[in-house]
């Protein structure tokens, strides 16, 4: 492991570990983490912020202002990845589908397999 | 390609590498191709579908149907990387901030030990 | 009825009665009516089209541009009676919730009196 | 006006009343006004709560809890008019667009006069 400097790719399982984390019934403390607190509530709570970030992204876009673009997406999927979590689904299982979508060949049983 | 097993962490690339050869200004047919009639549509077009799918993705999710929520998450996800390819964006930019977020860089061991 | 001039506060109400007239139950036709086809293949998709048209109305604001802005409002709005019609419900349960909130039952002329 | 009771119709027009008053340019206070404060931090504010309860509401109906289907829908349309406010535009703009629509005749006219 050590060699490997992290690809960017690591990135959506390394932040839905994280997420799962936070889950109050693996221990995430709903007191002082935002993500724990969001899943204590329930899927409204964070349902209601994938509308509001996809409005947010929409409006950067208008703007056309590229930082803003980038950090609402950023809110936008992290916010999906937190319903992912709450709904026992990985960010790996919408990559498979995109790839399968995309016909990327020989990818799709591979995104599937656990990373390890 | 041989040797190096695709990850998951390569799709959102592989996407944006086919969204890009979509562009218009890069030979991207609005005839044949979806993404290159929503590009040549301009902005409105793809931005609508983000708050469209977000919106599919909140039912998907209130109906608990975790085929629907992968689905439709991919869907969003689609889109939004139809809308960073319009802005000349990369998934890897918004992947590199939600690293910087969750403070991924150079604490790669700590953040792949299980919770506890 | 004859004497008395139509005011715009009879609009949603009207616009509501036709729309309870298009309801398969009562003899709406989704083959001839975009409404009756919205009522009869369910909630999902007329909720669709609810945040389909915030985002339009979010995007129409953002380019200041006033005509698209009320039209865009109208088809909001639109698709909050259809399904405020599905539900049972109707525009003035809605119109008396906002006066509750305001104050206005028993306010007139204050509320009347120019700000200032 | 003193013996007629309050119509639901006049219910959009008496809360635009209210809301051009809290305009900041009209002398409405962002420190106690939660409408002179969104129309003092300008579109995005707004818009961004259009995008937010339109998801509500679409979770609320996917619930199927009238009250909150109510409430929610009251949420959206009030911020609508919040934005109708910012850009100088009335309720009874976007009511006759729907009478138009609607082909509800003789309303067209008489919608677009000021009441009074």
């Amino acid at each position: 492991m050590s060699a490997s400097p992290l690809t960017t790719g690591d990135v959506l399982a390394r932040v839905a570990d994280t997420l799962e984390s936070r889950r109050p019934d693996r221990g995430g403390d709903p007191q002082s983490s935002y993500v724990a607190k969001l899943l204590a509530k329930g899927p409204d709570s964070f349902l209601k912020k994938i509308g509001e970030e996809a409005t947010e992204l929409v409006m950067a876009a208008k703007d056309n202002q590229p930082e803003r673009i980038i950090s609402e997406t950023a809110d936008l999927w992290f916010h999906c990845l937190v319903a992912l979590t709450h709904y026992n689904l990985r960010p790996e299982d919408v990559l498979a589908e995109l790839a399968r979508r995309e016909g990327l060949s020989g990818l799709e049983e591979k995104a599937r397999r656990p990373a390890g």
